[in-house]
């Protein structure tokens, strides 16, 4: 049923841009998390990750377990996510040391499995009898998941089958509990309906269907369960709310779901696979409610920023149009969570609306999740951070004026690794005759349905896009939302063809030579007034980059300026600055300072310039203020 | 010391706002509340108070203690400020049967009393052996204080000295514990300092000074009290965490503070004690500390209605200019301590500016702490409220679009009820040859030097204040800060005397007409660029009154509406609105609402006007969106 796919990892040779985060991430980013998972680097909170694995294999062989288990529950996770970037990481740049390393790390792996399939570090080391016991909060299916994932990668790039016939094992045994035993439970933390499906993809094991359904289906149907789970067992990791179905996304039939709520994170995984599941069953119940899920987010609850998830409490989805800038959640996590929900719905239906989000949350939260160096990194990513009050009033204890390091609970740095590293599979899809350009990513790609293609561009700062592509077929070119004007030349004729769901479709035959220019003019953008806490702001984006205004560019007070937004604004390259950038100059007032807190005389405003560079690069520069969201003069 | 002292109770006969406003606390509020006390009020939580005290004294005389004790460890204080307030009611307006109901109280509470002089219902009831060991959490010092500016009052209204007998008893149990048996102790809760010299001031009793010096003094001098008693007795009552110095005020000595911070009541009435202690031993070290923590609270960290302790967070000051309308917490009775504070300032020295904010949380926070009915309170004073955010979102729980009933944590509404029965306090000051003017109220007062007067006036909403002054001597009458113009006449003669620290200090020889026109003229507020969240938005403001703009008088929606400041503010008498009031017209635009959260389309904007009423009665009407704050055009 799927009306397209993702491409295969390897199949995207990437350039420019994107080139570069995938050559930062494979030279800097995989071997330092190697480096944590080892507990081998330098100022990184304690990791133990492999080491887990390596006492739990020293249990299923019934010898001392040493040191035992450290870290959170969840620490198998962190391996599997590390692999799977890794996996990743070698179809794009082939590196025998790392595919050693990963070799290595499976057979540690492997060996930790027990004998009837099951993995998972924990239990095997603190107390086989007490598995499947709390799905609320133990995290069992969700590190299944993950592996289930690096299995995957691993197979597609590599071709190895070893840590695939492991999770084949291990889904077995899940089937076995949760189908032929019975077990009532589904995942507190969803994860592994997405990655059932992935799986299902690759070996057409059927049993991954089914448990993928299973989990989704009774998801919400039974809304007391973790309540007899928490009696039943009489023991907590961390004192979850078994009542609390907003946060679980366990209080409601997936199929009623209409408001996205809880913790976004489980929810855009949960989400995802429900999408992944209506693609491939046809189930169109399912997809009407991913369908209003993704408008609850996309349409009421999103960031500019593509950031999703706006509040601490819960790491959750708050009410609709509750989205303020400066104790903004809005975890890294969560958006690459929506890029994975964006790509599983346009499995569904191609319209430009999913790539346009994917979009968004890629080149904004998702990216500034990351230092520049790609050493230090955001869990968190306000849309503004103001010394002295931001990681230190209670209220925004959460929201960091710089990037920490790793941290013990260290989802989101190997998350945006394979992400960036699987970036291909986000920028393109196919069926058996079109090809589908969902992002404009340079580099050359390679179809399954034989057709090929080279991309140019110099995006997200260029706005011209050449593709030359070969094959016979259709070549599908997105028109993003953002940018109404746009001229499309098809071997240098103007092209009429209109945009169907945003897209152009294009009959290639033999090879085509086509080039989209976007509109790349810097623009402000308003928010709904529905909005409280940005009425009178305006942002300032070009392209897809949002930017934001920084002390460093502002003389250290951004928290003066307002912008006049009758007024043009201006680029300036700046190849020195944060890596090499555009900056925009805005023409904006600068606000006197008073002496107290209140006065009725207007505080004087002097014309100036605000500068602006793009979100993503943010806090590179030292602790200074940053605001997205600036009021407007006018 | 004392430059000047308070008024004395019954001095005062209020007349005018004032007048109304006393009388609908002693017609409404003060029976209310006792019928709570008692248990008898219908949909009020259950309060226990009384009972607490009959089953005390069942304990005291060895007897079954019955049901025993219920409510919060505090409970004793509701008991206590309602006496207060009756008390300062029965010199406004005298009233047999109620004097009986206060005294048939008095004596259940005196046969609560040990022999030996300990008073509080908690311990009693529960277990003799623990008092006095849990000075963080359980509020035995907070209890007494209440009681004994209960006894004060009581003596002061009626000439009864029943309750203050037993508080001198309590008192001197507590001299022998503090200081003649060295408990090293303080109180988790501040309240009792200001007590002790209230009643110091009274009755000349050494003690009570030398309690409340102790007491100041100790304070944040040993930082680790609070964790060794918690160790030493190994229970509590909350889990109040010991090392949370700055929450209890208990970090740093207290002649050493330089920022209000922790819990807003507790700081303001620590800081009241502080200031009352310097106004009599002329400690100019400790004047100083004081008069870091005014500008502390004053210049950085108040709201323009006089709120404090922004955040609910430890019902806390946050850091400096973190002052969110939305999720403001601004505690009624944080501002009516900021109120004692700023009279205690008065005692030391007479400046505009303390009486200037004893206006701004009085006639803003305080009032709108009740419903105009009397019936209903506000602990927590949002300046903004949006229905579907407000009492929702996780981080907006606290901010209630309607004023609920009686709270089982019951300290603003009778807080509230002894401060407006005090009003003549506040409003009006003498030393032995000068009245003092520091708030507009209309009514006639007798003072102790001989002197008398009268004050007509509509203030809030008049801004001609006609003071008639008999004896001899001279007046002091205070120019707002925020009326820089103003014409004075004595007997109809323009008064040229320049103000010193904005009161112009008027001779008067056997009686003088004096006439004080303010300029009341409605005006656009600005916040300083220092507090991100005021940056764009402007504020209405009319004399002393703080405006918002509430959906029931503009079509339901507030968030579109951007204010024109370039235009004039109108005023229309509404005498059927809200009690009586004026609104303010204000020229604005409405932004038209969108499809999506962002566009950059500029939203169209249509010239309507906006319409404001004084924030003190917001949440009259419904539920409905209220803004202070609004952005403006330009």
């Amino acid at each position: 049923m799927n009306v397209q796919k993702q491409l295969r990892q390897g199949a995207y040779r990437s350039a420019g841009f994107i080139g570069r985060y995938q050559r930062l991430v494979s030279d800097t980013v995989i071997p330092y998390q190697y480096e944590v998972l080892c507990d081998r680097a330098e100022g990184a909170e304690k990791s133990h990750v492999v080491q887990n694995f390596i006492n739990a294999g020293k249990a299923v062989r019934g010898e001392d377990t040493g040191d035992g288990f450290y870290g959170m529950v969840f620490q198998d996770s962190d391996a599997a996510k590390w692999i799977e970037a890794a996996a990743y990481s070698l179809a794009n740049f082939p590196d025998d040391k790392l595919e050693k390393r990963v070799d290595d790390l499976i057979d540690i792996i492997t060996a930790a499995q027990d004998e009837d399939g099951y993995l998972d570090t924990y239990f095997t080391i603190k107390d086989k009898d007490k598995r499947w016991t709390n799905l609320l909060e133990a995290h069992e299916l969700y590190c299944a998941g993950h592996m289930i994932e690096a299995a995957c990668a691993y197979y597609e790039s590599t071709g190895k089958s070893s840590l695939l016939d492991v999770m084949k094992k291990n889904v077995a045994h899940i089937y076995k509990v949760f189908i032929e035993d019975g077990h009532g439970g589904f995942p507190g933390h969803p994860e592994i309906e997405l990655a059932l499906m992935k799986m299902y993809r690759l070996t057409g094991d059927e049993k991954c269907l089914a448990l993928a359904e299973r989990f989704i289906n009774t998801r919400g149907t039974d809304p007391d369960f973790y309540r007899r789970e928490c009696e039943a067992r009489g023991w907590q990791v961390w004192g979850n709310d078994p009542g609390n179905g907003e946060y679980q996304q366990s209080n409601i039939p997936l199929r009623k779901a209409k408001d996205a709520r809880g913790h976004a994170v489980r929810a855009v995984y949960l989400y995802t696979g429900m999408a992944e599941l209506a693609a491939e069953t046809g189930d169109s119940e399912l997809l009407d409610a991913c369908k209003r899920l993704w408008d609850s987010i996309t349409k009421r609850q999103m960031y500019i920023t593509g950031g999703i998830g706006s509040t601490v409490h819960g790491e959750a989805f708050s009410v609709d149009h509750d989205l303020p800038p400066d104790t903004a959640y809005a975890e890294t996590c969560a958006s690459i969570g929506l890029m994975f929900f964006a790509s599983a719905m346009l499995k569904n239906e191609v319209k430009a609306e999913y790539a346009d989000v994917m979009e968004q949350a890629f080149y904004n939260t998702v990216l500034a999740g990351m230092q520049l160096d790609g050493k230090r990194f955001f869990y968190v990513n306000p849309l503004e951070v103001i010394p002295g009050i931001s990681g230190v009033a209670a209220t925004h204890k959460h929201d960091l004026t710089q990037r920490p390091g790793w941290y013990a609970c260290a989802c989101c740095p190997p998350n945006a690794a394979r992400l960036i590293s699987s970036f291909g599979k986000y920028a393109y899809g196919e069926n058996d005759d079109t090809v589908f350009c969902h992002l404009y990513a340079a580099g050359s790609v390679g179809f399954e349905n034989g057709m090929e293609l080279v991309c140019e561009t110099d995006h997200p700062y260029g706005f011209t896009i050449n593709y030359t592509v070969t094959g016979n077929g259709k070549i599908a070119v997105r028109i993003p939302h953002r940018s109404e004007k746009y001229t499309l030349t098809v071997n240098g004729e103007a092209f009429d063809g209109k945009p169907q769901d945003g897209y152009v479709y294009i009959p290639v035959s033999g090879k085509a030579q086509i080039t989209l220019v976007l509109d790349g003019t810097p623009r402000f953008v308003y928010a709904s007034p529905k909005v409280p806490r940005l009425t009178g702001f305006a942002a300032v984006c070009r392209g897809p980059l949002v930017y934001c205004f920084e002390g460093a560019d502002n003389g250290g007070d951004v928290l003066s300026l307002k912008l006049d937004t009758q007024g043009e604004i201006r680029e300036q390259d700046a190849p020195d600055t944060l890596g090499g950038t555009v900056k925009l100059l805005v023409p904006a007032v600068r606000t006197a300072q008073t002496d107290g807190l209140y006065t009725s005389q207007r505080p004087e405003e002097t014309p100036c310039t605000a500068y602006a560079v793009p979100y993503y690069a943010w806090g590179n520069r030292g602790e200074n203020q940053m605001r997205v969201w600036i009021p407007i003069l006018q």
